[in-house]
């Protein structure tokens, strides 16, 4: 490896996804040094709520047993300020991998790219509060635009790049893909899918597209996609609909409207109004069952048209209309034809005419959500380069 | 645009792809200037098979004009090797754009690679011909493997990039796709679809998945999409299998399968064999209707069975196996249901599951061909940048 450029990375949250992305690192690594790649990757901080192992001579942490080190740690843990300020004095480029969902850390983005760190990030909470803060990253990073594929003017004081494919299905290339879209010409008419694994597997049960009369009530589904570990703990975070309405404000931007939050469009929650006050999850998993006639209804009401209900969200372009929402769609339909918990994101671009460019698969879990990580990380090896 | 770096722009084959490429390189062009981006794209060379316009100042051409310019150019056509030689002199980086379907030119693609010009091409034949061309391309290029998106050692050299998007589902981000799978460490365990525009018509046509007995005859539909436009000008071209092979072929070395050739494994030909010495397209299309009896017997098998005949190919990594043909799916499944000439691409994968990576939708025409090679173009320019 002697002669190799190092590239510092340094992670924080340690869950599931950040767990998959240390085991992907460590591929990664030691296939670059198989390989006799001029890049040598060293991790050098893993950070999350309560402990922090920092690497101060920048060579590079044991991935394989840096869990186990960060469990028994005693290491103080400085304000996140500090920690980046240090990572300014590495000997070389750095990149953060925010592997939370904490609106605390999204916030510091624009400081984080502003001092020469790159990002990359599955946290839907940067790209989707505030259009302020997102305005402020993207005004802050080497990669300007949220188009962000396009070459641009690069500020001379060397900002960091930030990339998210992981905060809309995963893994599934579906920012990547709008991005080359855009930056080659083409223009987006509209955007409609199924972005939630957990909806996705609760309709395909609830009304099955083979066999629409044979789901169970809809609390039942309910009840059974939270004992599968498909939802939430709390299964009114999956139901309230906002972890799609993040996902759609995140592409409504991109495509170029200026979405206030997301609560600025219609989101269809599939939390009855009278359970809205629920104190526990569990209370409200146990009330549910009082309001299953009011889904069955719905039920009814599409398969009296041969219809099918769906949890989709939308963006109608040209309108500049986004919501999410259910609604009915024939069982040849692709969204009606989704299977388990898959995404499914259709693109309708002026190129591509009346049949969208559809691109589906799983949408949620460690390793595919990861990999959306690893690939950016990858994306920013090679501009860093 | 004082300031911005040069990026000279050589174009060879200006038919319907060519063309739209060109539209879309002058829409880029302006977009970059309006951006005040520090890149200053330059159209130097314009050729076809008996034309040439060549900018020997390195200022750039009218893209606008170009056609008009080439068509009335009386300028001497050089051998294309000279032509190369002098693009190495340009002040700057050099991409060849080959929008042909030339064997000839591919076949030269290693020693354009090694002056330091860089590739992107929809041109199946460089990567779907001899298995030494392919070995030949990807270790003269800076990418040297083909998991292109891996960042690896560059000569000192500094040879040229290949990119090949188009050459699989045009504009379709298959082959990105795949190299993100690869280069983050998953492991692809099967590539199912329908990888031909034409054959997706055609069969949407015979045996549509709504209304399986009501497409007409075999050699009606044949002639039908011929009249459509949606065939090659000889309907052979598309009906042996070959095109399909080739991308096959292109997948396969992709993921580690060293095929010789594109006739190195099973392709079913719908040719009959007693018409395969017609010694036209006219004439073989007028004796076709004598065979339909035997599509109709493969039609009422698969009907009996509640199932739909599709042309599909198929990559059984584990197992290395290729083959290309008739294949019977479910009427749910995403390759029965598809619509129109899309194609659609599974990816089954280690980290996928069951359920595979889906990319669907157009995998043919002049600008979503062109959108890839466009695509191509500012992957390279980012890596060169």
């Amino acid at each position: 490896m002697s002669g190799a450029k190092p590239i510092f990375i340094a992670v924080v949250g340690v869950g599931g996804v950040g767990k998959a992305f240390l085991g992907q690192l460590e591929q990664l690594r030691k296939r670059l040094q198989q390989q006799n790649a001029p890049i040598d990757i060293r991790l050098i901080l893993v950070r999350r709520s309560n402990k922090q192992i920092l690497q101060k001579e920048w060579e590079g942490l044991d991935i394989q047993n840096v869990l186990t080190q960060l469990d028994s740690s005693t290491e103080p843990v400085p304000p996140f300020e500090e920690t980046v300020d240090h990572l300014t004095t590495a000997p070389g480029n750095v990149v953060l991998v925010d592997n939370t969902s904490s609106d605390t850390l999204a916030a510091t983005y624009p400081s984080v790219l502003h001092k020469g760190i790159s990002i990359v990030t599955p946290n839907k909470k940067a790209f989707s509060s505030t259009h302020d803060l997102w305005t402020s990253i993207f005004s802050s990073a080497a990669n300007p635009t949220p188009l962000h594929s396009s070459p641009s003017p690069k500020p001379t004081a060397h900002p960091g790049y930030i990339f998210h494919e992981s905060t809309v299905g995963a893994g599934l290339p579906v920012l990547s893909t709008l991005a080359d879209l855009l930056a080659t010409g083409d223009q987006i008419t509209k955007i409609e899918g199924v972005f939630s694994g957990t909806m996705s597997f609760l309709f395909n049960a609830f009304m099955p597209s083979l066999s629409p009369t044979e789901g169970g009530t809809f609390s039942a589904e309910v009840t059974k996609a939270k004992n599968l570990g498909y939802t939430e703990p709390d299964t009114r975070d999956d139901l309230n609909g906002l972890d799609v309405a993040r996902k759609l404000t995140i592409l409504a931007r991109l495509v170029g409207l200026p979405i206030a939050s997301p609560n600025a469009f219609p989101v269809r929650s599939l939390i009855p109004q009278e359970l809205e006050s629920c104190t526990s999850g569990d209370d409200f998993l146990q009330k549910l069952p009082d309001y299953d006639a009011r889904m069955h209804e719905l039920k009814t009401a599409a398969a009296a048209e041969g219809k099918l209900v769906r949890f989709v969200g939308s963006i109608d372009v040209v309108a500049a209309e986004v919501k999410v929402g259910l609604e009915r769609f024939e069982p040849s339909h692709p969204i009606a034809a989704l299977k388990g918990s898959d995404n499914i994101i259709n693109l309708y671009t002026k190129r591509y005419g009346s049949n969208p460019l559809i691109i589906q698969g799983a949408g949620a879990g460690a390793e595919v959500t990861a990999m959306g990580v690893t690939a950016d990380l990858l994306r920013v090896i090679r501009l860093l380069h």
